[in-house]
């Protein structure tokens, strides 16, 4: 027997008509590429977003069809959100900061019809557009004014296309699960794969965001975005203060401290979210006037995610900022709530030190993300807060698979994705990263966290990067190799380094040997490519080898 | 084209799973009926609610069948909701303050297998038993050392019955529109009406319910549950506590001023939510004991709904206790969050007088529930302010119509629910009520809100309740007449009151005639039962009307 309740499908285009209704005057802030700021609504968000659709139409975009994005953080890439899912199509974001070889293979996988740019990738566009053979039209986000020189093909002014454009336009209702949007991963193997969101996933992760427990937005709130909308969403944020009616702050490509302060300061921001990189990037700033009281930001809430927030960011937040933060961990696979780092009634008591072990876990989980970890031969493995195992989660904003079947089946037989990080968990359900799977390395059936040994390698002030690989050993089948940058001017021998080590770990953890190199291979979002040093060090031969 | 994210559906077990998983013991804090405090869990509450689904399998309960309650607010209780509606029985939830024939039809029409309740209420249960035709079990929740000594035929223990069941039960997994609880209005005309809820529209409305902009439940509360459990899913206040692992702190009957007060103090509440009547009673302990303080309690915020908040209990809270108060409308058709009273960043800094304006008002939209005003004539009214309309709202966790299809078709063209109020919107979207449709009395073509007048009449110090109807006028077709209590022991002249009156609104809403009566009739839910009224003075002349 079905409840006699009304039959509503959760779509996006009824949050941007929620923000419309109830907050049709609350700002969006947009600094332009150019320098300048430009005071929007959620009400001419709306607005543009139908102009959207409407321009879309004219191009002959039909439900379901992929729209490319090359852009920052702003409200016209806030109306394509808004614009594009609202109309049936699907938006994808594209990682501009991606080589120009995989945001190729990205577009002609996704057949995007259409991309939307910032006049600062026009350079970009005009290399690409050859080679996207699916791409009718390139569309930058400008006025008739400031158009791109460069040499684009089927180039249109957003002026001209979408400002023209009636703003009538009745939002269609169709089914919850149809495809929202499209984001792809740039893994450390192989080639990008597209995560694809329906509105009924977007629209449950954005009601979870509002909740206290997680990022907590409200219409209290001025929210700075700094996490790019081209990255997993942006966090759900844009979704989230819609349906909050939220007052938005989108800096667009101007991340530097300065600027972010200065914004900051400007719009009375008390909330935002960012990667730690732009923070470390906050904090020069900071560090080079030392005349700043950043308490003057009145920031309340600082969120971050993307990598492990180190203690001294959590701390320095705390004590130099006033500014409480709440750390998570997901991916894009996850839309990409998947834990956040609030503490429980029960910790507020407890001594700083405890304290701030708890803060630095990635977090605690959320309703609606099941966690799970399972062992090297499929067993669940208990949450002791030391047991370390695969994670894998699941629930309705989690990823089954990837677009087009790329990289096959990927749920396990109850249904959880296997995210390919190690971690363990807690009593109390706190998880922490230990590991990516595949950079585990594994010391006669034991499991050595590189995170641990890498965190601790970095703490010796000589070191400016570390990574560290597992090398084939005869009796351990793999044991540690140690790679280090050394800080400019700076000198540490490797017995110095492993003298160092030998006080932070377990004897058995400490690398086997140390390499000093000039630098360490990235990918294009700056993660470690540990597969290069793998390949290259595959024959290294360690010294505690007995060559007898 | 579908989306490629996890296809989990939106099931009430998986609200009782989440709170065992990550806060397993977090206490749950019941006032038995007999006094003394029972400390549970949500871990405890979760291993109930399995053993209830088990016992319901052993009593022959399938899927669909009805599993009534008549109880309190208990641990109990709350393993009922979970166990019941998880193991995919529909939890129907009855109101003991109901006239006893209304609680026979209600059972009765619903058609309850069971019905678990708390020996409190074996005298009602006694009573109503050989009229209960369908219900084969009577269960009382309470030990083998305490069962009823009334007589009721297929009497089952509690403790017997369901503490005696293995904790073993795999919630099982099914569409998620299917019913999960049963709730009947009792409305002031007509037999009450069944509102049947889905797991669908249960889960959404409770992640609605954390939002900061609703009542923002979260982790870090503790919640005093004084709404009962039978009224409205208790404002989804169980669900919510469920999904975010609040400690709660469950009142069981003892809601007089003094048992709330030392609660509160004793378990240290930060939020709690309960109807006007129950605040007043705790003001009047807070009178009788001029040496408490009321801001000992560190309570934060108080939830008030089912009926307007008067002023002097909104300044009460605030400036006595400490207190923030959310407002909020909504019914037993809208789960039952419909708006919520939450200032805009733009109000707080307001001058007192009108922030009190805007907190007085009944709230506004929350995502998920779209609102409109219908005129008399079908025209869509403005929101401005002024403009008055029947007030219709569409949504998930909307009704479409009531069990059995009683009252007929109830949505309009668009999909809204007519609510039966009558209401202005501002350009806010701030609502305030100005009637119920049918108490409306017009006058000349023109709307005269009897909750304006009540309200006017009320705030003579003589009076002790008021109630306004229309009545019968050649000239105007309708003009009100004024029904007055006096206070005991004071006096006040229809001249004095019509006086009083005359400074408080506009002339053409002042009533006709004033009648003193010593008492007017209500509702078993305690509201003015104005159809009784209508009736009663239909023929009533007033002294406007020219007999000649």
């Amino acid at each position: 027997m079905f409840g006699l309740m009304q039959d509503r499908p959760l779509l996006i285009s009824s949050l941007i008509e929620h923000a419309n209704t109830f907050h049709v005057r609350t700002e969006i802030v947009s600094r332009l590429p150019e320098g300048p700021i430009r005071r929007s609504s959620w009400g001419q968000v709306r607005q543009r977003a139908q102009q959207v659709a409407n321009a879309l139409n004219q191009l002959g975009i039909r439900p379901g069809d992929r729209v490319g994005t090359l852009a920052w953080n702003s409200d016209r890439h806030l109306a394509l959100y808004f614009g594009v899912s609202g109309s049936g199509a699907v938006l994808h974001t594209i990682n501009p900061r991606l080589f120009p070889e995989q945001i190729d293979y990205i577009v002609n996988h996704a057949e995007d019809q259409v991309i939307f740019f910032d006049v600062g990738f026009a350079p970009l566009v005009a290399r690409l557009a050859p080679s996207c053979r699916t791409v009718k039209h390139f569309v930058a986000m400008t006025d008739r004014a400031t158009m791109p020189a460069a040499e684009i093909p089927n180039l249109l002014c957003w002026q001209d296309l979408v400002e023209g454009q009636s703003a009538d336009f009745t939002w269609p209702a169709f089914d919850e699960r149809t495809a929202s949007s499209l984001c792809y991963t740039s893994g450390t193997t192989g080639n990008p794969k597209g995560v694809l969101y329906s509105h009924r996933s977007t629209v449950l992760h954005t009601l979870m965001e509002l909740a206290p427990d997680t990022f907590g937005i409200s219409s209290e709130e001025t929210v700075m975005l700094i996490v790019p909308m081209f990255h997993a969403n942006a966090w759900g944020t844009p979704y989230a203060a819609a349906m909050a009616g939220t007052r938005l702050v989108l800096p667009g490509p101007h991340l530097d401290g300065a600027s972010v302060y200065q914004l900051m300061k400007d719009e009375r921001v008390t909330f935002s979210q960012g990667v730690p990189t732009v923070w470390l990037m906050l904090f020069q700033h900071v560090d080079a006037h030392p005349g700043l009281d950043p308490k003057e930001l009145g920031l309340k809430r600082v969120g971050i995610g993307g990598s492990a927030v180190p203690r001294a960011m959590l701390e320095r937040f705390e004590n130099q900022f006033g500014a409480e933060v709440v750390q998570g961990w997901g991916m894009t696979e996850t839309s990409p709530i998947g834990v956040i780092s609030k503490l429980l009634p029960k910790h507020f008591a407890l001594p700083h030190e405890e304290l701030v072990k708890i803060k630095l876990k990635q977090g605690r989980g959320v309703w609606g993300v099941d966690l799970k970890l399972v062992g090297d031969d499929g067993q669940v493995m208990p949450w002791d807060g030391v047991s370390r195992g695969h994670l894998h989660v699941r629930g309705p904003w989690i990823a089954s698979g990837y677009f087009k079947g790329e990289g096959g089946t990927k749920l396990d037989a109850e249904g959880f994705f296997p995210t390919g990080d190690v971690a363990t968990i807690d009593p109390d359900g706190y998880l922490q990263l230990v590991d990516r799977a595949k950079d585990v390395i594994k010391s006669g059936g034991e499991w050595i966290s590189s995170i641990d040994v890498e965190n601790a390698a970095m703490g010796h002030p000589a070191v400016a990067e570390a990574a560290i690989i597992g090398v084939a050993h005869p009796k351990w089948q793999e044991r540690p190799l140690l790679l280090v940058v050394r800080r400019p001017g700076q000198e540490v021998t490797r017995e110095q380094l492993l003298d160092f080590l030998s006080t932070r770990m377990a004897k058995w953890w400490l690398p086997d040997d140390v390499v000093f190199v000039t630098e360490l291979p990235h990918t294009a979002t700056g993660k470690l490519l540990k597969t290069r040093l793998r390949e290259q060090y595959q024959d290294h031969v360690l010294p505690t080898v007995d060559r007898a």
